[in-house]
């Protein structure tokens, strides 16, 4: 799979990244609040791997994204309605990263009194890697949950459509969950329910490669391999399991957009299509929405116990038969915690592009980064 | 898709299936309430359409199983530890038809009082059609959960591997979830996390019928079209997405196994496959292990105002551009609602070879059936 460590020509360390970013986000507007725990979705993202969602996105979602007037610097998230085991938020159009932070705080406090807390989350914006906030559950022995959701009533020039549709009714609205092990690693599961997210079309267009078949189709419903081409993308599963991904991803819908009531109840700023505001045709949600859950292990036993069951499963996974020519079997959240061991020690890896971004960035806010040629490997 | 249905020479009215499986379940030995949950399952699943999951399992996995020593009947199930909002709870190796229906009914007596509800269960059987248990929520206003999993932890005969490994770790490990509608039907997911779950396989080997590519793999890892070789079942999202399969499957596997205790604590009763029953290699899940959840919808906000977000996003994918060649989209569950619709007035088909077996079962247990023969299509 391409990621950037392949094309990278520099590093950053993480301390560095997640520095730099807090100071930046404060200067383009956001709060301390805001800016500290942007910075820290996003370099947790770059730390796991996950560059797609990490420092990458720094200007060209969270900086630019004030200027186009979609993410509202220093946003007061608030409550709409809540008890004790849930609440309905408003995301406040601000920065998704924070959004999530506050939710997923939110979610565990009412788990820690109550042992389970559920956060449905309307006017949302792009949160980046949900299992950053899923994962935020673990240290507090619960099992952390995060979704994201975006439900283009009318469609849209990029996303999935339904199964036997062509309509790109559906984001690609990913499940995140994370659960503690033991003296193993925690699980952390994280995927959108296409087969591919839409960002890896964007990054191999970037980098001149040809997507895989079944990834993704061209307006008129043919498999292409062109990432110009691609607007519709299958959902998991692809040709012969694809209702199944559709049917994840309308759940993931139904749990942010319709419990959070985010996405056909805000019809001042609904994109309208031609249709008078009044006619259910011109629904359309405002912004993402967001679901965060928190289950207090100890709500069905001893946590020990369920640990210990965590780390047998993870060494009965590793003791599979291999297929030939790979080199082990891995279970979720394994790999991104093994690169994110070695990025704390070597450093986070960026392309000469990204090194140029933010450096610019850089200059423009008076915030100096130390970027360092990658060791040659 | 091939179904019962296309094979169908006889039909036997709902009411019928479910009084005849009431009374045959009962003179099998099971309590008369686990009798009226297990003939209820099995006339549910009938009615969906899902004939994988119905009557036709009456025989051959439920009164069969008795006398194979894997189900024991009039069971007490128990609750080992409980809070206000979730329980672990011990199935007793019953009929896993009654205990699924028994672990919701508590987990919806929890969100009753308390606004949600969460019941992992170990040492249960086979549970039938997963979405069943989730749709008892709905009519609670409520969302509805079912889950239930298998860990082999020293691999089986058949199942599905992890990603790049060739151990069967996993059953098929469906999800199913329900939330109600307004005016238009409920949503009702019901997905096993392979491609295809393993008694499709089977169906197409009784029908002599070849598999597609992309379901199931041979011993050796290589892709099989033929229902007797294949013994690995791909993941869903098969060779490049099915990391997101079997994510989703460890995923059910903690909630199920992991959460209840059922897969790694039952050492008296465990396959050892030669190891010392002390050696963690030995451990093996007793039964399969399940998970009911119940969520009360007011706790996010009025229940009407989550009706009306479910209508008008059925009413966007129904907008949806089509296909080519299909003539609908459809919302997961619409089709099997249509099919209960349906089987309700005009009966439930049978093929030729159940219409004998139930007839069978029937003379043995001195209970009649009206068997009629399918009305010519």
């Amino acid at each position: 799979m391409l990621n950037h460590a392949a094309a990278a020509s520099h590093v950053v360390a993480a301390s560095e990244v997640r520095a730099f970013a807090t100071r930046i986000l404060e200067r383009a507007g956001y709060s301390p609040t805001e800016a500290a725990d942007g910075a820290y979705a996003l370099t947790w993202a770059s730390l796991r791997g996950i560059d797609t969602h990490g420092i990458r996105n720094l200007k060209r979602y969270y900086i630019d994204g004030i200027d186009e007037g979609i993410i509202v610097p220093n946003a007061r998230f608030t409550i709409d309605s809540e008890t004790p085991l849930a609440a309905r938020a408003d995301g406040a159009s601000g920065l998704g990263l924070a959004a999530a932070c506050w939710g997923m705080r939110l979610a565990i406090d009412k788990a820690a009194k109550t042992g389970m807390g559920f956060v449905a989350m309307r006017n949302s914006n792009h949160i980046g890697a949900a299992s950053c906030y899923a994962h935020m559950a673990i240290e507090h022995d619960m099992i952390g949950l995060a979704m994201t959701g975006y439900f283009f009533a009318n469609g849209n020039p990029v996303g999935m459509p339904p199964t036997f549709g062509l309509t790109p009714l559906l984001s690609t609205n990913p499940i995140a969950v994370a659960a503690p092990g033991g003296e193993q690693f925690p699980f952390v599961l994280d995927m959108s329910t296409s087969t591919v997210p839409y960002n890896r079309v964007e990054l191999y267009g970037e980098l001149g490669e040809p997507l895989s078949r079944g990834w993704a189709r061209d307006d008129s419903g043919d498999d292409t391999v062109d990432p110009k081409r691609a607007t519709l993308l299958w959902p998991l599963g692809g040709e012969g399991g694809g209702h199944k991904g559709y049917g994840l991803a309308m759940l993931v819908h139904i749990l942010t957009g319709v419990l959070s009531g985010g996405w056909w109840h805000n019809p001042e700023r609904e994109r309208t299509h031609g249709h008078p505001p009044d006619d259910p045709a011109s629904y359309a949600q405002q912004g993402q929405s967001n679901f965060f859950g928190a289950i207090r292990l100890d709500q069905f036993g001893p946590v020990d116990e369920f640990k210990r069951g965590m780390d047998e499963t993870i060494r009965a996974v590793h003791r599979s038969a291999v297929e030939p020519g790979r080199d082990g079997v891995y279970v979720a959240g394994e790999l991104e915690r093994a690169t994110e061991q070695r990025r704390r020690r070597d450093g986070i890896p960026v392309t000469t592009e990204l090194a140029v971004e933010l450096a610019e960035v850089g200059r423009l806010y008076e915030v100096p980064l130390e970027i360092q040629p990658a060791p040659s490997s």
